[in-house]
């Protein structure tokens, strides 16, 4: 297998994008990615995203941003698994690159959220769930996340007060973060306070609506060091994995364990462990999201994701930095686009390029990435080579 | 890189299947193509699938086919390219095999198309061309094929009974195919005197609207070998492009670039030519479309796919038999579906296994899958080791 790099990486502003189209915010990203790198050429591209078709009436996104890009006729394939497209594109130019069939690979993620006539954003994002046994029955994610909160807290003790502070600690970072759609910091008491969405989260403790894109550009190791790259941000780890898409089927509804299994292959294939990981970005689409994960990925103690926010094990100065980005509650979630600027996030992160929000000595980094309540989940470990 | 085989395959009858959900055609076709391969483990999947959540309010095929499919939880993929999501799906799973990743990867082609209120399968479908420039205009895809017909016409003097041939030789393939929507045989004055679509293609030059699944199943030669699969059916060559997404911003709209290219990558790989090659399956989607597509794949010289195809060179017992399954206008066009469906064909014909159709002594075929109106395409070449 060739081991592979990634030598580029693009971010745009995040948000409420009006002015923009699709295509737009896809190719501004995808240059910067580009650009970045320095190469003059791209041998085959990914697009993570969701569900344009319900969004903006576009699919076959494969072709609409190659030609709007204007690398055509090289091969472009667009991967969907709902808020897990980024991280599940990436895995798929990884396999092309480490298969030998092509050298530069760009992946980007993108999705236009904002466009839709009311409701049909809460529509779109529900066919990530079971429509037969799920949807069909009134329930969407912010409903089933908020049974997965209430499960942890019963079963762990995990409170209120420790789910917000999961916001207030991602808005912290955010806060420093120019690409973030909302840069402001919360505390607990407005977290706990703001509209409640489903009991007990509010609409700070749920992600928001954005538009976005987010892109990289990867290569064998080998010719990233022809290149003169420095550092060699190499992929050490992938690992992907599915659970039952409908939440009732679980036999925990607390614990996320497609993200359990792909990321034992992570770290497997890397050879490491969660202790030897400086610095993480999970799939925090609501504050319980986050819990769940870090536990998920061994990071903390089964149960004990709360208690560790609150003390502020992962905090920027903490223990184990979780979300330096952002993560989705600050960030925001353009939901095709997200798994992408993770690994845009850990890359800037081992390249010592986060300013503020930098990681001192951050050498190695993972990113978790999942679709609908953990029904599909990518893991990905980066390290400096 | 690993090399790869075809040791399962699996079709069910394509059809108004309105008894069956998109999840129970795929879970049927995946589970007799794990049933065929005679293995008892897959290690990661895929779901070629244009347009479910316009079709029928369901994204996230990669959970949910895995959790029906009772293969939790191992990797799954959704893979969208427009009718060309199959092709640009096996694609993917040749690549996780080549690159080591994987052992035995299944992947299945779906769409359930005929449970949509009126318009919306046209709707849908129109998803695959540019939203902004086309579709926005006024044209879906029967008024630009017609386009492309209206063309190669003027520019080679193809005429209305050379398009016409090719509908009736597939449905006089897809009249022995026992999985084939439409199993009727037509005469040419049937075609051109059916009810008129887009000048010149009248309802008979167009595939059907058509819910479908098909299934193989792929893993290194080597393991194939030892498994005692006889024949080994190995793929050869593969090859993916990309052209503009409109179909005004080409050169010349009679000829399919993104297959030429495509072609041209999967005939260097596999170190063959056009005439080395004994049965093609192509996308069909209307009669011009095969026409362009055997002159782009070199099959027949530029211009002369109409005369080539009225002489019966490309009949089931001519110099180069096309679309032995039926192709996509009598077998029917599940967009997902199709292009998996075209690589069950051309294995079964080199197992020798397809009955009244069978191409004597073939060893080697190629299946050529094209999105919209071919800003994607996606070549393979299989033959018998």
């Amino acid at each position: 297998m060739v081991d592979v790099a990634v030598i580029g990486v693009g971010m745009i502003e995040w948000g409420e994008l009006w002015q923009k189209s699709l295509r737009d915010i896809f190719v501004e990203a995808a240059l910067k990615a580009i650009d970045d790198a320095g190469v003059d050429r791209v041998d085959s591209m990914y697009v993570g995203c969701m569900s344009s078709g319900l969004f903006v009436g576009q699919e076959h996104l494969g072709g609409v941003m190659a030609d709007y890009l204007g690398v055509v006729p090289i091969p472009s394939t667009r991967v969907e698994s709902a808020c897990a497209s980024g991280g599940v594109a990436f895995r798929q130019g990884l396999m092309e690159v480490a298969s030998g069939m092509s050298e530069i690979v760009l992946v980007g993620g993108v999705e236009k959220m904002t466009d839709v006539d009311g409701g049909g954003a809460t529509y779109a994002l529900a066919t990530a769930a079971d429509q037969e046994y799920e949807v069909y029955n009134g329930v969407t994610f912010p409903g089933l996340y908020a049974m997965m909160a209430r499960a942890h807290m019963d079963k762990y003790g995990t409170t209120r007060d420790q789910l917000a502070q999961v916001s207030v600690k991602n808005h912290e970072n955010g806060s420093k973060n120019p690409y973030a759609q909302y840069k402001m910091k919360l505390t607990v008491d407005q977290v706990k306070n703001a509209v409640m969405v489903a009991d007990p989260l509010t609409i700070l403790d749920c992600s928001p609506i954005t538009d976005g894109a987010a892109a990289v550009v990867i290569c064998p190791v080998e010719m990233a060091r022809k290149m003169g790259k420095q550092p060699i941000v190499r992929v050490a780890g992938s690992g992907q994995a599915s659970d039952t898409i409908a939440l009732h089927q679980r036999k925990d509804i607390t614990y996320l364990s497609a993200t359990e299994v792909a990321a034992k292959k992570a770290y497997e294939m890397a050879g490491v462990g969660p202790s030897d990981i400086d610095l993480v970005e999970v799939h925090d689409c609501f504050t319980i999201a986050e819990i769940c994960a870090i536990e998920a990925l061994g990071l903390v103690e089964k149960g004990k994701g709360g208690p560790a926010t609150a003390k502020g094990e992962t905090a920027l100065d903490g223990r184990i930095p979780v979300n330096t980005s952002g993560g989705l509650k600050s960030k925001g979630h353009p939901v095709g686009a997200t798994g992408v600027a993770q690994i845009v996030e850990v890359t800037e992160q081992l390249r010592g390029e986060s300013g503020p929000r930098q990681v001192k000595g951050a050498k190695r980094g993972l990113a978790q990435n999942m679709g609908g309540t953990c029904a599909s989940a990518a893991v990905h470990i980066l390290e400096v080579a």
